[in-house]
């Protein structure tokens, strides 16, 4: 990730929860009561968010004392700490909400890849996610995709190709469209083509597209149609894929697995704060 | 909404997904190429974003014809239109992911809301929401919520004063603290207490608190210590809540009840659009 | 304070000010240049900007030395030295005149607000500022008013309901209005209600206001309606408050009373910085 | 004006006031109710603003009828109406609290300009500016002092090279100093000194200074010196300006006279705005 | 283009040239002064800014009557008519000098880069550009390019992977390396690799890249080596290739030739605007 | 130059470049794999650029060790060592190409302001600049001019009035004209008129002006009419200037030469980045 770009992201965050100041915080403490967070799962999952913690907390208070003690990607198991900060108690609460709603999010995000992953074990398909995060928060979402051991389709419309229906349409074909887009676009980009029979399969390969998308085919009509498809062309499902379908479309011999609900539809994952003022008892925040 | 900021957020948004331009459409189409989108629905739920469609749209193109078929907080069933987009389809598609993006999280957030009031029907309690809003999205998610009929509560750091633990903890006890934020704090700001038990409940109300909240008490705690509470002070339920235990709070008696699920886990209404080209056959984007 | 925030704002100013380069210490001095600042007080008067003189000369030049002489909300008398900048000699003046700006303005404002509050001195009545801020600097101007004793009245349009004659009016009747309002909006937010007769008094008690603003009345009139009023809804006058009537006001038994002028109309107090050349003798910038 | 960097400054304005939203005017008005704005004045003054009202209800709603009754500098009685806005009156109320706070800071600023050119009226003297003004508003400011008739110092540390007591002894002498920056300036930049004696004008004058700045001199010392400037160099009195003892300086012979308090310690002039719902009575805001 | 990115953009750059006002255009005339700039060609070469002078001075004034007279990518010869544009002479004027800049500058570039291509005519081979573009203009750049009929390299480090010898190095070999960025990176990426033996080439063909790129390679080691290479294998020269050698090294039969001077050392195309005050007589502005 | 100003500029180019990640360093290094960089140039020239190093790579990873070797302004021959960094190899390589494109690109610029200058040697002229800078880039190319010995003509449109053929036209006359601006201009702004006959020139003097500007004459035309010129009025040539006949015009006694091109048509300085890996052996980056 572009850290530069990660500072000012969670710079208008922070802005966004704390306004013109946190009422509670700076009326009830000082800035040198102490205290410490140790940040730990409530659930199993796929911890990510590392960067979130050490720069959110930098940024509020570069004198706070971080310790990470899980890395992203690795397995967590209820009861587990994740990271321990300490220092002026006034700014780590001012931060606490933010970097959890970023953090439980980015490790449900990743658990989720990860169990669509573990689903999929033993073929050889890999699991991609599409444009569909969160508009501000499209790198996060992403890393936390790769997190949890998929893959990054294209970063935005600026990246790559994609010729849907209405591209074709208007350039009269696959053909037409392809030979358009190749006559203009640089070598470093790709061009994918969304075919729904096999008739535009054939016309897709004849005309040079470096990725197919089987777009809402079943397992089973990928799976005839991929004979057709030389082996320097890559191949890619999406379109009504559920967790329940996706080992069928696995086992269908196509390369990526495209999955929208892997950044539209998250379930957080839980995550608590464990607040203690210097010298005194503990406290849960969820 | 304040719309010079939901400006700002679309520019930012589009930004993202474009970012030096949308090469599918800007090598495909020319800009006079015409078309027409219509949104509509794939599921049942509360429709909401039509602010998005409208200044988002406009932003990207000031001459789109845009009709809104559908209002905010509408039911809207399986196949229902709820928006029609007509002019230059190059503009039209650069702008389509993000706004689907958008309007399909603010109509999940709104039809879970919804769902949650609707299990509490004929009960005096209310819904309320969270800080635990997607960072950069706050003003969008609780906007959301409102459009569900369930309420906003604080909209950050800065517009109420929560005492939890370890304020309290740090200012000796609760009536310490409560008297050192009442000593500070304009009166227009409203002070709400966490309690966990009935003498801390005791303490908040002879201190003047203006709102209590029960913290993962049970219905039937609440219930019982709601006597105790004169008509002046609002109550608050939060912690452990869910769908199933939502109504047993409902009946308790507590005025409002806290579900931070409305926003950090929420699945995206299934929305589409049907893309048209100017005589030409419909397709169907997801 | 929202220090984050502060950053930006100190950015963008000294940005207004420096442009593309300090073009006569850039040309005079070379960056080895060594000195210091002092600031003192040339009037009588409440200190308020410390944290505008830590942050601000710590963003252009992270290795000055800064002590800090006098805290927020010290008095100060004529030749008190309130801060010591030590270091390169062409940043510290490079940020000389935007930090005397702020610190003469937010010191003059936390002044009055004190001389206001010294004024109703015995009574139970509170002062407070109004939304009558220069723009661009609320956050500063509140911070001072509530460093001169004073106290802030809401901090936009977003926290705080105020229904006045127009809402009024359009909505039929202040039962109308408020029962409007209390049917939409969250319960952390307070409802004030502008009133300028008895009969709209008791309507606005009756319909459950959280605070009543007397506008434009006299001391008496106040003094007499105030027996209608029940003790857990809060009082306040605002118009037509001078500090010549201030304190009949405040001895009406009214709450709080609000004052345009803390912000809209402020005499900067007279703060200058003493500069010295490492070695050599000592001169005054005011 | 520069009138894309207004648009920003209001835009800024705006989000600071409105926030996520303004609860009042949302929640009692529909966007089709309508009425209309007149800005008076209360007061005897110098009008300003005129382009705050036009670009600043222009951003909140393109569609609002704005009709300007006075023009910028224009004289105004009490009573005067000022401007008309008609259209939505949820927008109009949205907007209406951060543009009268930059028209009565620029309308004060305006008058007292004035006041200090009526009080030299007949010398041969201007009145100007200093950087003494409030961060983040100094195009405003330094126009507000240009609508009153007085004359603007420089922009900003960026276009003037002030050589004060400093910048003098760093470099050894007045001489010195002025060689060194002569050497290294672009010919558009003015080069102006600081002198408190007459052994430094004398240096200034024959070092080729562009601008004398006679530093908290008496008007009789700079009237005796004055005989000592050739006519093609400039000269300013600063220091201990007051409107009382204003017009012996201006008789002084000296060209510019720089007042900090223009700007720095500003009374806002009295503008309120009549509020009328359509088809409904009249009402004031202040 | 992405239009929303080229508007902010030029705010910026009117900014940067305008500050806080155009002091001459301002003093001068009134704003409804009316005049007309038409832009005319200097100098033989192909157009490309035609957004540029769309979207620029409609920011300025959206009343401005624009004609443009060339299209971007059209032959322009010396006296040509490029654009027309008619309204408020102060706004004309205030923009001029940002427009022009940037039209010079991308035609300039635009022009460059269709004398390359003429120079490879009959042969197969492209020329593209690099990240050697002025920093804050790549999309602007990139555009010209495109218009002088060139193609694009990478947009930028995120859209396309390149292995360099320090990559190689570290990763310990060509295979190695890139094993390892297959492993984590989305199908829609490509992976370019930097080769300088024949060796490395046959590695990295044998590990799978997306394109080799001859570093610093001889057309006729090209020649020699492109024969190892299989079709779908893209192949790319760089390094120390100059107007001279350039057509020996498209006729080694490379696809790309990628060429650094195309954005980083610009000759300005030499283009006047010619204004006319309504009723005046013609006047030229370099 | 403003450090502030110059940081905010350099986080928008490297995020222009980074955008959500160095896709090739995050892959294939860990971030603590370690190297240096060592700048070198390939081409005699004057150095420029080092705040661009040092600042650049410090936003990037303050931890890297970063030593210059030469300074502004010195002279490089080929093989010269310009400035080496050490540290983490990712952020090396994610900040190369922007830190290069700049610096390379301001070297060419004070590399060729320096030429020029070496050309007038002996006369008494001045080399000047334009406003034909790159958008985004004046600071830097206005930087660039000084350090190769040349200087600044104005900033903007803001510090300095240039009285051209439309402004004198619609004003009537070059004494009209010049009047209007002295009547309502500060005394720190200069006051510069473009003339082009000898008629125009004694009224531009008989007016007032601060500097003329021979626009579009001739050697001899300038030395003829400079006799007319008293001495505390600048005089500046411009208008079809070129390496070849600058001698022509610095002879003819004119103060001032300004140069479009110094900045409008740049070729980048050819200098280069030497990577090695720790304990490894050392690559050239060009």
């Amino acid at each position: 990730m572009n850290k530069l770009k990660l500072q000012s992201m969670l710079k208008q965050f922070f802005n966004e929860d704390i306004g013109d100041g946190d009422l509670s915080s700076d009326l009830l403490f000082s800035p040198s009561d102490q205290g410490s967070f140790t940040f730990y799962a409530k659930e199993y999952g796929i911890f990510c968010g590392a960067e979130i913690i050490q720069i959110g907390f930098t940024l509020l208070d570069p004198s706070l004392n971080i310790t990470l003690l899980k890395q992203d990607g690795e397995k967590i198991e209820i009861g587990d700490e994740l990271a321990r900060i300490e220092g002026s108690l006034q700014n780590l609460l001012s931060g606490e909400r933010v970097i959890l709603n970023l953090v439980q999010r980015m490790s449900g995000i990743a658990t989720n890849a990860s169990k669509a992953v573990e689903l999929i074990k033993g073929t050889e398909a890999k699991i991609c996610d599409t444009r569909k995060t969160i508009p501000g928060l499209r790198m996060l979402d992403k890393y936390a995709v790769r997190t949890g051991g998929a893959f990054n389709h294209r970063g935005g419309l600026y990246d790559c190709i994609m010729l849907k229906d209405n591209h074709i349409a208007l350039a009269g074909s696959i053909s037409k469209a392809l030979q358009t887009a190749k006559s203009k676009i640089g070598h470093t980009v790709k061009i994918e083509v969304e075919i729904e029979t096999k008739e535009q399969l054939q016309e897709a390969i004849a005309a040079g597209a470096d990725i197919i998308m089987f777009d809402n085919r079943t397992p089973v009509e990928i799976s005839n149609w991929l004979e057709l498809v030389p082996p320097h062309i890559i191949t890619e499902a999406s379109g009504g894929i559920t967790l329940e379908n996706l080992r069928a479309y696995a086992e269908s011999g196509v390369e990526y697995i495209s999955l929208g609900a892997l950044t539209h539809s998250v379930k957080a994952l839980d995550i608590s704060a464990l607040v203690q003022l210097k010298g005194a008892k503990v406290y849960e925040h969820r």
